[in-house]
């Protein structure tokens, strides 16, 4: 597969603006899921069709959000809706083919007042295959308008549990 | 559903920098993909699990080269690989529920040497409802190592398909 | 691809046993799902990966079910949860490849006292590429179990959509 | 969900007809795949989208071929091109949900001259949540028409890989 050598805008890797939460050490903040890749996940071309990176990425948000006590089941006995998406997107930098086995590393990388963003890398062994990251907020129950949502002001322990303080 | 007021980034709609070749017109330059929001495409929320919006923006960059004469079969028949991916991503603005009709309309938004940038806007009439792009490159055989890709320098008549001209 | 000559259990166009209900003419029994073979459909042997037939059935049979009458939220309206499903199969023709244009023809082929099996065909033009079935029940919630489905006994006039009489 | 009492073809535990072989002991004949149920796997009804069961059953026959020493990269190197599907069904017993850890078991039942019978077994704990199967053939490249494949006969040592013997 190519390097192309011009243009990977490094998203993924981009320090987030305004986000002065610096994160404690010793809290559970990397989750890892092991993909072995499949037949079926990849292309004509042999390799992995990239909307299946985000099918991991979102599987792996929810590992880390569990491993942290931020869990579907445990967000929504407090009252909210889960944590959907503002944003998402990848840096491809190696091909990932049928057989390998993969690991996704992911952590939250900084809070916003009303969002955070989960970065994502996939590696083989040691090299770095791809990066994704996801702005994702808290939902909320809209107070005004039934059944709609709303991004949540995140409290600081929610912060606290993926190893940020205030 | 949330919207956000403190982030987005809006990636997708930021213009390409360094990107000199101007459109011409009377070009085919947009596509449509009509998409109808199937029940298997929606999670446990009710709305379209995200992965799914890259599955419409790769297909509807077939189409868009298709429409545009630089198709998969005329590429490979010209000694090119494909259009494999550098780096995609996407913003959210409103959800897109079960039963929905949208558009996904595409064009190409620019050119660098090696690349070039597919962007994806996501219609429910007037309304839109996500944006993302995709940054590809023009994929052929590596010179030097077998069974691997490089990034083209991308020809003019290439670029004058989607509707630049140098 | 090979036309094995020595199974071919035919099992979707088996007459369902015990279906003594006659279908009645002039109703909106067969649906039409079109369908354009996406490269993201196709794996590495550059057809049709097979669970996505899948999904177009389960897609089909919700077209088929809104063109009837009995779309989700319909019956949703009348107290029931949807069509489950209990079974379903698919024998393999012909192998479907990137860029055919496909239509899964779909109808309900016969009534039990608890259960409806959906039919489909996909046609490539006159050709029978593959065909499939799909065995749902009307779901309601259990009156003992909070939370629980059960089979309804299905009501002559849900079977009168679909152009069953009793 | 329901469970309704009078339909359950059991296609999936149907003996093979015809299949003679007897299965020998002591071979590495049942493989397991560990499946945790992701959120993006899950319908709006909270449930496994039923295709994607079709998407394990698939990755469990290319792990139990792979086991069994007749993976896809073996199988080519030996002039075959792997193992297409003839047919695929599947009888469901329990819903799956968002957050289970489930199991698939799968073994070869039989063999006909020209094809092979896979059957799965999901289970989470000691429940058995669906079964299903695929009948699959190996495929050679069909001597008269090029680009075109055949079902071979299926080789003594390659029933002899799964546990058979003639």
């Amino acid at each position: 597969m190519a390097e192309p050598p011009d243009l990977h805008a490094h998203t993924a890797s981009l320090p987030l603006q305004g986000a002065s939460d610096a994160p404690t050490h010793g809290q559970p903040r990397v989750s890892v899921l092991e993909v072995h890749v499949e037949f079926g996940h990849c292309d004509p071309a042999g390799i992995v069709w990239y909307p299946n990176f985000y099918e991991w990425f979102d599987a792996a948000s929810h590992r880390l959000a569990e491993r942290c006590g931020a869990g579907l089941h445990t967000l929504r006995a407090q009252g909210y809706v889960g944590l959907p998406l503002m944003q998402t997107g990848s840096t491809y930098h190696r091909p990932v083919s049928f057989g390998d086995d993969v690991r996704v590393l992911s952590q939250v990388s900084g809070f916003e007042r009303k969002s955070m963003r989960v970065e994502h890398r996939v590696m083989r062994g040691d090299e770095l295959m791809l990066e994704g990251f996801e702005v994702r907020f808290l939902g909320e129950p809209h107070p005004d308008h039934p059944g709609r949502l709303r991004a949540a002001i995140i409290p600081a322990d929610f912060k606290a549990r993926f190893g940020f303080v205030a």
